[in-house]
């Protein structure tokens, strides 16, 4: 495989979209090949489930169903279109990934965290981001930027002490993971945190490059 | 817990829905409290991914795709209607349950079975059947009556020699659990069937009772 995977994690409200969005920019105009994608979604089977997951009258669902259906939605989105763009050379920017089911579901419902990785583990073949970018930023904040915007939906309907956990795990992922994840403050302004993320794609990817020359 | 859990399993066209249907109207004419559900499916949820898990447009269905979906149905319907029918002292018969998962998606689809096991477990919580009756019929015979039927399904489409990895692997199951599986005969008369499950659930029943009473 010769493409790069980039994932960016961070709660809902943490502008996570404004830079893959300016990163995508970016790469088109210096004409790399590159695929935007987003969890849970990203095919037409993961689109369905991702209905299923957030309809708010899905009130019943259990953790465990959860967690096996944001596994299904990966396990077709990495089979049908993350590994293929990563063959044909692309740049593939995901808005989530596993480290938002290992949060969320794992820490945030208080599950068994081992049993959501084998499970994520399964689902994913095995594949890791490159490079995961974390928009940290606290649960009110988070919440209150949400609110400007729409409805919530069933996740972003749960307690801040939810999201406070999440933000706990995202953190405690950092320092399991700090080769591959940079952790970025959310309240920085937009550009600040762009110039930061496009400066260390830049030398992740001359360094891929190298590698691929090799 | 004080129920008991019967589950049926086989080839569609096997006969399962007419065994249950005689045993669930014996349990009536018994006056015993008995609950008959179905996989996938079973709840609100759960029926919503086996709408996805069976519509025939899915062919780029990965089967990690499908084995987590159906994990996902059966993590619902387990908790949402077997475990608290099960609390109530209720006798639950069940059309399909983890056993279909093993022989289908990981004997016949040739996935790891190992870890099709893993996750059934995770989405069952470690819950077992205390009868499980097994339908054996030649998936010629199956094809044969559900064609006489209707359409058939994404599942029921799969090939022949897709079923008979299956036939095989319910065949294994078996002899792994002897004492949990009663073996029977698909192609046997329907009341010849019936008075077999009858008299083995009924010595299954008094035993189960005299065990609650101690």
């Amino acid at each position: 495989m010769n493409g790069l995977f980039v994932t960016f994690e961070g709660p809902d409200g943490s502008g996570k979209s404004t830079q893959i969005e300016k990163l995508a920019g970016y790469l088109e105009k210096k004409k790399l090949p590159y695929l935007w994608t987003h969890e849970p979604g990203g095919t037409a089977i993961s689109n369905k489930i991702r209905t299923l997951l957030l309809d708010p009258d899905h009130q019943e669902m259990e953790s465990e169903t959860e967690i096996l259906l944001y596994a299904a939605s990966r396990a077709q989105h990495v089979r049908e279109k993350i590994m293929p763009a990563l063959e044909q050379g692309k740049i593939v920017l995901c808005d989530r990934f596993a480290d938002a089911s290992i949060a969320y579901q794992g820490y945030g419902l208080g599950q068994n965290v081992e049993k959501v990785r084998e499970i994520n583990h399964f689902a994913t073949g095995g594949l890791v981001p490159d490079r995961s970018y974390f928009l940290d930023l606290s649960p009110e904040a988070g919440r209150q930027r949400m609110l400007n915007r729409s409805e919530l939906d069933r996740i972003e309907q749960k307690q801040l002490a939810y999201h406070e956990r999440v933000r706990r795990a995202f953190r405690l992922l950092y320092e399991e993971n700090r080769k591959r994840i940079c952790l970025l403050n959310g309240e920085e302004e937009k550009e600040t945190l762009f110039s930061k993320i496009q400066s260390d794609f830049t030398q992740l990817w001359i360094r891929h490059q190298k590698e691929s020359e090799v």
